[in-house]
């Protein structure tokens, strides 16, 4: 038996039960170990059908069936898709719930940072940070923990803003949103830049509905971030923020600081301590703190006291969140905030980010959920301490409202489920963001109205009429980009631009943007008095430009597509030269304009300068000069998850 | 106030509370940084003085009161040194316990690796790997589990040591020591070489007295490392051994195998699992392992099930005993086992080892205690999962028997209290050792008979004749090394050898040891027919000689000493002319001969051949060629712990 030459996962996925055994037991391989791909040998045994084998790996190794790949498939996924019923009976059996029971984390994909939630009943409402982006500070509604919808804003007035002067990832930052004596609040912190002698601010908002309108914002000065409010059972109000936990009061209206600050606890780990959260609970005031930073040592860390404002005890299991392996997807969880359901039950949402290539969270930082339990000594801790889970017993998978998921297919329901034409205040549908602001009429939204349409055999009724920018997208001066979340690795990105009259340095089309050092533009811009198309990668002071063929006159529209894999964007086109011109089958004319191989400068990891803590995103621009009167129709925005 | 050039080690030591308070709340300092020596701010504010500081860096900074710096010096030593009564009153409220109360790991310096232990009555018995040492595995005996001494050795005849043709680094590993039914079991590895089919089998000796005489080793062929004993309830008699956690039933003797290994649990880390141990407590099997490898990952893990035979369930505190601190002095955190005392408390002994340098554990795996407690939902914690402790709560505070060690006093009071006269059947002190095996005869002990004492004046009455070895110190073929643990990091090692008559190619001095690839020499040899000083340091295949001047005829005896600081050797020496002489006060008119700056090749790490798990040794050789008639005495070996 030529042992020495066989992987563990080679006899797993053969099958060959004792020579999984033998090298278990008398070789010297680790089943830490991972195969190509992020999987271990309960993968391959899956691929087997061998039950006896699946169970040994399982009960006797430890292996975990909801273990993800580095594509977060598990074992049964695999099984299943193998049609292997019998593990699939064993699986079933062992968690006491079917397949489709599980939902898949994240829950929420691409740049949804910094969740804060809270219930009103039956309902969930979660906050994310927005940071320089426009409307601010999404708001979102959920019945079952798992399915959102962004239902509002704190922010959508913007004179309220005041993002104008500010950096990228500046702005608005890791709010809370709470429930109290019938309305809802939100507290979070505006961060300037960082030229004051004052750069960070607290703001607090709050309607008697949750999708708002929002009041104004109400500063409260005191250096920080993160700041929460907590109401005590005697009907005093609190902020909480860092660094370490510290806390002040404020009036009964919890917009006015009534002491000063004083330090609660400090943290476990003592390394940018933030995101406090107190819960009170038994008897006790459970303090959950986020540490490590929001990078890879990034962690949930808890400590409780019988008294407000301490001494404070950490808790021995501390971490009770954290991500222990540096190679599987799902990284930098922390930042969380603990709900209790309706029926009693714990659940604590967080902060991860999923990690490509060399260590690109190109998604951003997103929203995943895990179970919260109390140990018999009452303390929480998340997922039983085994770090975010891949797959996971959905809440209430009796309320599921969606079509169940096949395997593979994404994790993101929303992508799916969301309705993108209900329209914000300010003008955008809830899905869209503009960086910092924007004029009333500059950026129009145009939906299901046949008289706006000029190409109603292209169009499905969604049209964007964007002004012109005075300014590039490299100047945080630059307005008028109308952006949507990447919110998966692979995706198709397309418009169709009717084509305007453009002058020399004006520019328009579709973007891959992060912010105003970071982005890749892919266009027409007007060239010797000729419009030809082009693409730019803007990576800090670097400007990468590709010029491609004159677009003739009797072009009337041009279809962008970007296509995207991962880092990898394949930039495309096909000209529409009439009214009456139809696309043909989706890709079937299309010319490759240029590939870029890796666009590594749109994500948080690519690029040093600043704050970088949001995502990719994606989205249409026109660029035209000062006091320019260019206005550019996008038609039929449509973002595709690629299969 | 220019706070940007002063650290918050500055302001704590200068007792600046509103300083500090504004460092850690306000500016981006985080807490799990250390200043220089791995010190805390705590044990800078220890200096100061200011209680309240002291208090607010405790109780809402979380700083430990007992975290050792890189001398394992804590905040509290420092309190006590600088006369701070009123923050040594506190930490006494603190902890229930006077300063004098606390032990300090680890609690056996040197090389003690791979602890196990057992209690019978109010004794508590150890067992240590011996690798390739003779006498093999020693037993040591205590009343307070904080003092221990050596009492005997598993195996002390030389036909049953079976050591002769072993690598260094092989032999016998990981023992375990367990009472049942008037008897005491020690079972072993016996580790041979990586040459044949077979290389790894089991060994059981019995006695029915903890120093022995053992009965003659009885093999147990099965493949795996670190077998323990387990005995059920039902009179049913079990080996464990690793790979994983596995297990087969042995006859009612104990000795013989009569089921196959099966696989209980393989583990939580799932890196090299081994020392595996079972223990039945209120109606659950717990199963303890060590993972990780034993190097910087090494770590104790849990897992229990109501049945022996599994299926076993991870604790969700795992691991639960770890060095999370890489910078910390004490690393390398495993192996354990747990004993329960007799008043019902329980404790863990395991290994460590304190690295220095760039990460040498000079020292070698010692044996570290920390108390475990039982969490409400029945799973055994050590140390509060606070990893290793520096200074911690004596087990019998009220039996100790030893002066109180002052703050920075040696860990070891082994060193101080162990009885070196007491002699092993094999007819060495029971704290020396050496390679492989000796005939009677070849190193003869002589002790406090003046009738054999050439030169009373010098000697405190003990003596090592070594009849020369046929082969130098690098072939695995030497013999009659005569070594001793080092148990510090600075102690100095002399000897008075008399000047035995030399022919070429022969050599006598003292040596620092750690296998026949990697040692040093520092004595007498023969050039050109004359006797000269030589050192030589070898490591692997390379020989750094140095050769010092001719020792004049009349010249009887020489004073070698070696002066040592961490990983630096000092080597030094007097001519002693007649039998009246007197050598002067210590050091008085001592040479140097030469200096070693660094002997990190005494270590683990420190070379990389074979295996290397011991540690560093020091003691005294003679090599005299084939069929020698050379005998060397060395007078009163005296080894002293650096201040």
């Amino acid at each position: 038996m030529d042992v020495g030459k066989v992987s563990i996962y080679e006899a797993a996925q053969n099958g060959d039960f004792e020579l999984v055994k033998w090298i278990v037991e008398y070789s010297r391989a680790s089943l830490n170990e991972f195969a190509k791909g992020h999987r271990t040998a309960l993968h391959f045994a899956a691929m087997s059908g061998n039950l006896e084998m699946f169970r040994y790996l399982t009960e006797r190794c430890g292996l975990d069936p909801l273990c993800g790949d580095e594509e977060l498939v598990t074992p049964w996924d695999i099984a299943r898709e193998n049609g292997h019923a019998e593990i699939d009976k064993y699986l079933e059996d062992r968690y006491g719930h079917r397949y489709e029971d599980f939902y898949r984390n994240p829950i929420r994909s691409g740049f949804f940072p910094d969740p804060s939630i809270c219930r009103v009943g039956d309902d969930y409402y979660m906050a994310n940070s927005s940071f320089i982006f426009f409307p601010c500070i999404p708001i979102s509604h959920s019945k079952d923990l798992i399915h959102w919808e962004i239902i509002g804003h704190a922010i959508t007035d913007p004179n309220w803003a005041g993002l104008d002067e500010l950096d990228g990832g500046r702005g608005y930052w890791a709010p809370d949103i709470s429930y109290y004596n019938g309305k809802f609040y939100i507290a979070a912190t505006y961060r300037l830049n960082d030229t004051g002698p004052v750069y960070r601010r607290q703001i607090v908002v709050s309607s008697d509905k949750p999708q708002g309108p929002y009041s104004e914002p109400v500063f409260i000065d005191e250096d920080g971030i993160d700041p929460g409010l907590f109401n005590d059972d005697d009907g005093r109000r609190y902020m909480l923020l860092n660094r370490g936990a510290r806390i002040f009061e404020l009036d009964k209206t919890g917009t006015r600081k009534i002491s000063d600050a004083t330090l609660l606890y400090y943290g476990s780990n003592k390394r940018a301590p933030e995101g406090p959260h107190i819960y009170k609970k038994d008897g006790y005031y459970y303090l959950l703190q986020a540490e490590g930073g929001t990078g890879p040592g990034h962690r949930v860390t808890v400590a409780r006291s019988r008294e407000l404002m301490g001494v404070y005890e950490p808790c021995p299991y501390n971490p009770i969140m954290r991500q222990d392996d540096p190679d599987a997807l799902i990284q930098r969880c922390g930042h969380g905030d603990l709900v209790e359901t309706q029926d009693g039950r714990w659940y604590m949402v967080y902060l991860c980010g999923r990690k490509i290539g060399d260590g690109y969270s190109i998604l951003g930082r997103e929203t995943a959920l895990d179970p919260v339990t109390w140990t018999a000594d009452g303390w929480p801790i998340v997922n039983g301490l085994r770090g975010p889970s891949c797959m996971q017993i959905k809440p209430f998978p009796e309320k599921d409202m969606y079509e169940s998921c096949s395997a593979l297919q994404s994790a993101d329901p929303l992508a799916k489920a969301h309705n993108d034409r209900a329209i914000s205040p300010c003008g955008l549908p809830f899905d869209y963001m503009t960086t910092r602001s924007f004029n009333k009429g500059d950026i129009k939204y145009i939906c299901d109205d046949p008289a706006n349409s000029d190409w109603k055999s292209l169009k499905d009724g969604q049209t964007f009429v964007i002004h012109a920018s005075a300014y590039p997208l490299s100047d945080i001066n630059s307005r008028n980009i109308v952006l949507r979340r990447q919110t998966d690795f692979s995706f198709d990105y397309s418009v169709i631009m009717d084509i305007p009259e453009l002058m020399d340095e004006q520019f328009a089309g579709i973007t891959g943007y992060y912010d105003e050092n970071t982005f890749f533009e892919f266009g027409l811009t007007n060239r010797d008095g000729k419009n030809v198309l082009y693409s730019r990668e803007h990576i800090g002071t670097e400007d990468r430009i590709t010029y491609g063929c004159e677009v003739p006159l009797e072009i009337k529209a041009v279809y962008l597509k970007m296509e995207t894999e991962y880092l990898k964007r394949v930039l495309k086109y096909e000209f529409i030269y009439n009214e009456s011109s139809k696309l043909d089958e989706p890709d079937s004319k299309l010319t490759i304009f240029s590939t870029l191989s890796n666009v590594y400068y749109l994500c948080d990891e690519g690029y040093d300068k600043g704050k970088r803590f949001t995502g990719a995103l994606v989205g249409m621009y026109a660029v035209g000069g000062i006091d320019n009167n260019l206005y550019v129709s996008f038609h039929t925005p449509t973002y595709t998850e690629r299969k």
